[in-house]
């Protein structure tokens, strides 16, 4: 007896190295699972229901099972608390009474209190199974350590567990951990480099009980099973956008001390909607039960997330949190939370798949309904011949189109998954999903119930029990890796930071909130629909506002200044400009236009970009003012910041753009290439006489423009046209258009903004033609125009 | 008092001459106007009551008026038939019957019929305008030639009028015609010289009564005194879609004549909804009472729509039609109509305002209901936190956003602007339209009336009515001036011409059509909703279907021969080379491509621009094979084909992209300009060991390859990477890859396609290593891969 097992067991181990984790279930043995914080809430709601089922549905299989609940209190009082959260379980709907019973009876005889506490405590823990196995003549198939216990106690468990427990080689340990993992990217890598440091990352089992979700769980096989109707429809060009939502009516009451740490974005968005925000966008493996390859497919989406911006999302907060945060954590009475218990978040997919297809995630406690739910909008791009009246809802292109993986709760109960019937009839494994009785009256997104094909499954089954059975047979996909976990907090962490002082909008919470917490989408940027009702009174002597200033008309160093806001200016900068290439495109055929590089004119590329709908590119020539001698594809370079902000949204032909060549036979800025030698000429050569239509220039805080620095040996006078400088900052080597050509323009315009700026401008305004010390004071077109735009904080400090 | 007319009229003549048309109304005087075709249809039905209202409009400003009802029939016989069109002559509603009485009398008083067949009668009408003028002590001001008339009788009247009917110099001629004006662009061209050689273009007022419908008039006016809330939206980034729609439920019986030469496309979508485009997108003109400007702008938008083709449009005809032809034409008893009765067209307009916006024009006969509108509906960008059920359509910004010109009929029945609640409250004159009641329980546009402001006109205007007033207040804004007609046939001529063959879908006509021409746009193209159902049965021993093939894999030259139906095969190169890229990427982190240009690629590229999410064109680096000695703009280059096919498309680096430098110092490919040598370099100093990654090639019917033709003195051996070649076709000089350097890539694919190629496909099968005579034979990849690709065609023959 005892032999065979060894013999087993031997035999066991070697396979496990060569078949890997699958196949090992296959050799029947005996399994140990530790339940650690076995009294706590989440074991006696979900866990040992969980375990109870995995007991069901595999004891009759082969294998033996020893279920071991522990927790830092003493044996006794520990056990009477388990018994009673034992006493709870039930049997699935289908067992007759008496059978159940008996099943109960057995789980419960398997089922042992045992304080952990002490390394004394793991290494008896250890013998006691090793013993049992012996006694039992069984052969040890593995151990499943489930950490349902607060974070800070992880690292001590972890280091006994690894020290004193560990199965003999042939067995395989599984250990399970429940978020929060981490607070930021930071303290997940060490949460995570900790955990590393006594498990493989194999046996490691990281909890998002959304991947247990039925709806959620069923995405990927959705998606596989019906390939053929959605590879034509799932990607940009069909799908009008995607909605995961999680609404709560609950608030944080009573939790405030968790909330006010984590807040929504980490308590959902981070982990649960971001998870399901891969299964939907993901490239679909070939084979979706390969666990390795849907885990790197999903970390393929992580790395075609657009990162987040601020203005990417809302917050708000519910008007009675404050108030429970003092309450909790005993905080002074003026105390006021900026954690927010509501958020909205735009998340962009740069891919060719999703590119532009807005994915918008939210989440918020204290609403008007419970609900959660994945819903895909697809593009309406019918136009019905026939009247309204006569549209069938099965046949009607003209009605939406829409896939639903309805979570749960919300007006129809359970989850379930809906495919417009105007979509197409979806493929659905008909042993563990049935069709939905039609409910009249019930609207679902905008239709009836009627209008869509309605599955739920067929069992209702909670996320543990589902994940617990994913656990024991290693279905590694249903959980998160360390490098998923880290991917996603480097996705939230900057958001999270970029967040941290935002004044979330308060909401009153339930049905009241009305249209308070609707929001929008719109070049990228997330803003609730209704507009702040508060206004706040300016203070006297504050600032003043941009509404009290109109655009004004002046002179410096005798050119017209135009002095605004920001806003007003680059807007009446852009508008100038537009004008011009008008005025020469008509006149000429074509408009030269040359820009210099720097954060002023993104403003400003951003603004034509958007809103300059007759803006002729089509015969508009851009040119740069200067380079920097960095290839045109780092991010430092000038030109890439023209092409970020500028050319990926306007149609100029290829042919028309003209960078400076810094990069030539593989060096930067060679004297030898003539980079700046052939840029002239081809300025000689397309732009007449050499007078581009406009020369937009700005200034430095030292005097310097374009990047012709105080003191430069080059470029302040002389017949060269293109230079190579040298700048006092990084990188130092530069070209640029020499002021002999600046000065042959048509119209310069020199953009000054912002309060670093306000030294120069006092100083330059004052000085006289002196380019060798300020090379700003040599812009003097010989018979174009010098036009200065400078915004308030620059010219009046 | 003849003194003072005289004086009078010569202060008119040289006002007019200086002050132009408007201001020259302000000069009172006599005008006679000649409605010719006075006891048509049109005049019964229309043109009277629109010269009575006319008439009431404006005698009592200073004007006296004069109306010759004219037409061929003879003096007595004619006065009849006038008098019992003049019978049911009506006033507006608020004029009390007697003074409605009274004036009738007058107007009838100055209404006289006049036979006008010879040109002694015009000459005689002449005199008699001038004896009357002179003999009443007035001055002339100007004369009114409405043509109600077939078009074959313009020529002789306008020759007529133009020679014995001109008003003296100081005084206005204008005269009117109605469609159609022409066939296509050809007769329009030719009947508009035609007129042009008799009249001058201001003279020349050609009617299109949907520009005097009230909602149509209204589109610019509305857009004018709306400007601050849709200076922000109307454009690409919040327009969904425009429709502009006109559904008739009569159908053509009885003017079969007229209708089976001309169709729906030339009798409503060529004029009405082209005219009612422009207006919706034309770039609005500071001052829209400006005549010239807004035919200047129109003309604007004329020239950014974007060329129709074949697959932009779908055609329809209703089954009783041919019947009705048959009959009406006395046409043989198998005789099949090819004429549309109903035509859905998707425009759009290649500017940047309404780049991507889906235009969808629609009209036809025998349809479910009569209506007409022009619909903007706007980009949904909003989620709503809030549940539907707490929804408020005022506030919502989920629920549609749209505004309906609603030009009439339909189940509103009346004129009117609508405009969502949820979008802005917008202005309109309050004189001319009021406020809409609600009538509770009807639903338009998939909303309740009281989701919308609504408004129709106060005082409900026949169309003719207003044009009338129109052509007496010279507003020619609101007619049809040559360059516009002529733009229009430009635009619409190209598809009449490709779709003069094809054969609409059949439709019962009415509420039957159920959903049979419903309709879907996408990628530019527009195809019917539902299959069509009836299957063709194909031929026995007809030619193969590409259903019957399957990719076929064979040897070719001892390489692997990939052949297939066209589209398969495109299909199947396409989804190489991307699994070529991905690999290379995932080697190498790059991707060298080289491609070829000329037609067959040029259905690669759009393969790859479209089905290909994965692609990782952030990584590859695009090379041509071979250039054309043009510049790289020229519609000849090959870059330009692929600018147009690919790089518009994808997002492809701008310094990853390496067009051939053919046109370097303003010349094309002069030798000592070293772009051969060039291009080389850059080749070595970016491509590891000058290897290309992937190489497209053609196979030319003479069996050159890249730009390497038969007996080339350069490339085909040698050390030389790049080569400067001359092809036996224009343009003659070539910039080409040589053969060593494409055999020192990795992989080549050889792509043939079309019978063309059936000879060359024979006979290189046959030759040995022969590339002085047959280039391709020298593509022989040192230690890469020679893959052909041939679609049946060229295999097959």
């Amino acid at each position: 007896m005892k032999c065979t097992g060894i013999w087993k067991m031997l035999v066991a181990a070697v396979c496990l190295a060569l078949l890997g984790c699958l196949q090992a279930q296959e050799f029947r043995g005996h399994v140990s699972i530790i339940l650690l914080g076995a009294t706590g809430d989440l074991a006696k709601k979900y866990l040992w229901q969980g375990l109870f089922q995995l007991y069901l549905d595999e004891a009759g299989k082969g294998h033996s099972f020893s279920f071991h609940g522990a927790a830092l209190t003493a044996p006794q009082q520990g056990q009477k608390l388990m018994d009673k959260a034992l006493e709870s379980l039930s049997c699935p709907k289908d067992l007759v009474p008496s059978r159940c019973d008996e099943l109960k009876a057995q789980f419960l005889q398997l089922s042992q209190y045992r304080q952990l506490k002490t390394v004394e405590d793991y290494q008896t823990l250890n013998k006691d199974i090793e013993t049992q196995v012996q006694q039992d003549g069984l052969w040890e198939a593995g151990r499943v350590f489930y950490f349902s216990v607060p974070p800070f106690a992880y690292a001590d468990i972890a280091r006994n567990i690894n020290s004193s427990c560990r199965p003999h080689p042939g067995a395989w340990l599984r250990v399970v951990f429940e978020k929060p993992f981490g607070h930021d990217h930071l303290s997940a890598q060490q949460l995570a480099s900790e955990l590393g440091s006594f498990f493989q990352e194999e046996e490691m089992y990281r909890v998002d009980h959304y991947l247990g979700k039925q709806a959620v769980a069923q995405i990927l096989p959705f998606r596989d099973q019906n390939r053929k109707a959605l590879d034509g429809l799932w990607n940009r060009h069909h799908v009008e956008r995607v909605e995961i939502i999680l609404k709560e009516t609950v608030d944080a009451g009573g939790r405030a001390s968790f909330y006010e740490e984590y807040g929504v974005i980490r308590d959902t968005l981070q982990n649960h909607l971001t998870e399901i925000l891969t299964l939907v966008a993901m490239e679909l493996p070939p084979n979706i039960s390969s666990s390795a390859a849907v885990l790197q497919h999903k970390l393929q989406a992580f790395q075609a997330l657009r990162g987040l911006q601020k203005s990417n999302a809302i917050l708000g907060q519910y008007q009675a949190y404050s108030g429970q945060v003092r309450q909790e954590l005993q905080k002074p009475d003026g105390f006021q939370s900026l954690t927010p218990t509501f958020a909205g978040v735009l998340v962009h997919i740069d891919n060719l798949r999703w590119e532009g297809v807005p994915f918008i995630l939210m989440s918020g406690k204290a609403l008007d309904e419970r609900v959660g739910y994945v819903r895909i909008l697809f593009k309406n791009r019918a136009y019905c011949t026939q009247g309204e009246r006569h549209w069938v809802p099965e046949r009607s292109r003209c009605l939406p189109q829409q896939i639903v993986f309805y979570i749960g709760h919300g007006e129809l109960g359970h989850p379930a998954i809906l495919v417009s019937k105007n979509l197409f009839k979806p493929s659905l494994p008909a042993q563990s999903w049935k069709g939905v009785q039609d409910q009249p009256g019930l609207h679902l997104f905008g239709r009836p119930l009627s209008d869509y094909y309605a599955y739920r499954p067929v069992r209702e089954q909670d996320a543990y029990s589902t994940l617990l059975s994913h656990i024991f047979h290693c279905r590694k996909e249903s959980f998160i890796t360390t490098e998923n976990l880290l991917a996603s907090w480097v996705f939230w962490t900057p958001l999270l930071d970029s967040l941290s002082f935002e004044v979330p909008r308060l909401y009153p919470g339930g049905a009241e909130n009305d249209h308070l917490l609707d929001f929008e989408f719109s070049g990228g940027q997330l803003t609730f629909s209704q507009q702040q009702l508060e206004v706040l009174m300016p203070e006297l002597g504050s600032v003043p506002k941009p509404s009290d200033f109109q655009v004004l008309r002046a002179q410096y160093r005798k050119s017209p200044l135009i002095t605004a806001w920001p806003e007003e200016l680059i807007s009446k900068l852009a508008n100038d400009i537009e004008a011009a290439a008008v005025q020469a495109v008509r006149r000429f055929g074509k408009f030269h236009l040359a820009l210099s590089g720097g954060s002023s004119p993104i403003a400003l590329f951003q603004q034509l970009a958007t809103g300059h709908y007759s803006f002729p590119w089509a015969y508009t020539h851009l040119w740069l003012v200067d380079e920097r001698c960095v290839p045109l594809s780092d991010p430092d370079s000038n030109f890439q910041g023209l092409q970020a902000h500028l050319l990926q949204h306007v149609r100029v032909p290829y042919y028309n753009i003209h960078p400076m060549p810094v990069h030539l036979h593989q060096r930067l800025c060679a004297e030898e290439d003539q980079g700046a030698q052939t840029y002239a000429s081809e300025i000689s050569a397309l732009v007449a006489n050499s007078s581009f239509d406009l020369v937009l220039l700005g200034m430095g805080t030292d005097g310097h423009t374009a990047s012709l620095f105080p003191q430069s040996p080059r470029g302040l006078d002389g017949d060269q046209l293109v230079v190579l400088t040298e700048s006092p900052f990084r990188p130092h080597q530069r070209m640029s258009l020499s002021l002999p050509l600046i000065n042959r323009a048509k119209k310069v315009a020199v953009l000054v903004m912002g309060r670093t700026k306000r030294e120069i401008t006092t100083l330059v305004s004052r000085v006289g033609h002196e380019p060798k010390k300020w090379p700003i004071s040599g812009v003097v077109p010989l018979s174009g125009q010098l036009v200065w735009y400078m915004d308030y904080e620059a010219f009046l400090g």
